[in-house]
């Protein structure tokens, strides 16, 4: 390993520049220029607030306790970035939606890859204080063409707003499942209401939040992870018009086009036979709008052009879908 | 808690305005403006790299797996914080030195509370691969005047490179101890002489140190931590000249002014039997000047006005010695 110069009397001044020189010997150039951009924010950071040890102490310990409260069932720096806007933001950033495309929202800490597979009108969430409620959507293309076959991962809380993984005697996956589009495009299943819940906040993110004086609540949602070889993965959530917390939402989650109306069965005629379930079951319909990878591909280089005009930054290019400093290209 | 406004349909431009909106409820105002700062860095940072989900993801393990490591004797967060050199600027920052006082160095992740009050004169290193070394240092003011009473940490590596605490069947402290300037200002005590060592590299920090093709190594270093109260806590290390790191320093350490020249105990008259000591073991001698705490914040002060004057940082003062936003005072 080359050393570029020689590194001593660092000062306020002078030590961003000198992090970046040793660095500079990294060999790929995305990781460099993320570390680039990382270590001048975080020295402008300590720098504009004049930080101090005592902060930066309080800071190395909620870090720590941040990862130390996590387990293979608990993820709290995903929870960190999503009240802090970051998930939000890079979903935003990662998959750019072309209009009439369904849009993305945040993953959550939840999501588990233990999940039944289950058949079209399955019933996937046990709790007997639920409120039952049928689920009956569409996929389709840009082109408005069913598409069949997607993977679908499907979440949501009990009825008291508890995921399965937030039970300490969980024996299984529940409230959970992974369904398939049929030839029509079509996915229905069987589960309950969705219910408001606060984030998990016996945490040192639960303790962030009560410093900053902000409430820990989500709005009632229901999670749909969309999967088919050839399209953008599709990450979103559903949320329930009317909400308490539709406005407050404390990982800034909710949009308009995701907000939807909760029906009855017996809105739509023949709904219940076909079902084959009770015409005063609550009844949640959605179209979802996959888009093409290329297609998103090709919008996430556009954008990424765009951020690069807009930004003035100087000497950027784009390389295997990622900014790099280099030509543009 | 109020609900500043409602936050719906966030977009990567206008997130960042509603993180902060939301944040705004905070009555702390120092943690407000340090919380708008890092939001700000934290979305600009995303937004200026385009970064991508993967590397969300990646970041999101890499925290998890830092703060997993994590124990009562292995601190990751402070070794990932030392080799972006935010350690160095954030002591820089806290602690500014007025001239002639002793300069202050990364306290690195190894100091502990376990050490044991050491009697002047005391062996405080029993490897016996050792170099056996006297270490003999004065503590003065900055008006030369001794001071006594303070209460000193020192601590260093084994022969081989390994704090106590890197050993899993250490028992108990072993080339640290706190020891006590005498009414002369004096302190002394037998130990080694300091080696180069890699910091601990078999964590994520020590992989994030491999892809960005840096070494791990520091060079060999003794490290001291001043306390008594009225002056400014002086955390510092003195560095061996000639070593190998002494221009490469991992984490960013050096500073000509510690970097001293290794003598041996014949160097100086009468050193060998007023201490007890062969006239050939190594010699480490070091004068150190310690700033009073009111004059350390002055400085501080001082500096931060400097900083919001050269930044141009609009409508900030500094509060009990941290900057906010509000009248500069």
């Amino acid at each position: 390993m080359s050393q570029s110069r020689p590194v001593k009397d660092l000062t306020i001044d002078n030590i961003t520049e000198n992090v970046h020189a040793i660095n500079s010997d990294c060999k790929d150039p995305r990781l460099r220029f993320l570390l680039e951009r990382l270590v001048t924010h975080l020295h402008d950071f300590a720098r504009e607030t004049r930080l101090t040890t005592p902060e930066w102490e309080a800071a190395i310990k909620f870090l720590t306790d941040v990862g130390q409260i996590c387990t293979n069932v608990r993820q709290e720096f995903i929870l960190l970035s999503d009240i802090l806007g970051l998930s939000l933001l890079v979903d935003s950033i990662d998959h750019p939606k072309p209009e009439a495309s369904t849009e993305g929202t945040v993953l959550g800490p939840f999501h588990t890859h233990d999940a039944e597979h289950s058949p079209n009108g399955a019933l996937i969430s046990h709790d007997p204080d639920g409120e039952p409620m049928l689920v009956v959507c569409s996929v389709k293309d840009t082109q408005g063409k069913p598409v069949a076959g997607v993977k679908i991962d499907v979440w949501e809380t009990d009825s008291k707003g508890f995921y399965d993984v937030q039970h300490a005697d969980r024996t299984g996956p529940d409230g959970r499942a992974v369904v398939q589009s049929d030839d029509a495009g079509m996915f229905f299943f069987q589960a309950i209401v969705p219910v408001p819940y606060p984030i998990p906040n016996d945490g040192p993110v639960g303790r962030l939040l009560g410093v900053l004086n902000r409430h820990p609540y989500r709005p009632s949602h229901f999670h749909f992870m969309f999967d088919k070889p050839g399209f953008d993965r599709l990450i979103t959530a559903l949320y329930l018009r009317g909400d308490p917390y539709e406005r407050s939402d404390a990982v800034f989650g909710v949009k308009e086009s995701l907000v939807v109306d909760l029906g009855t069965v017996s809105d739509v005629d023949g709904l219940s036979e076909k079902y084959g379930v009770s015409p005063s079951m609550r009844l949640l319909q959605y179209d979802f709008v996959l888009v093409g990878e290329e297609e998103v591909g090709k919008l996430r280089d556009e954008k990424a052009r765009e951020a690069i005009r807009k930004q003035g930054m100087k000497g950027m290019g784009i390389v295997n879908g990622t900014l790099v400093p280099g030509d543009s290209s």
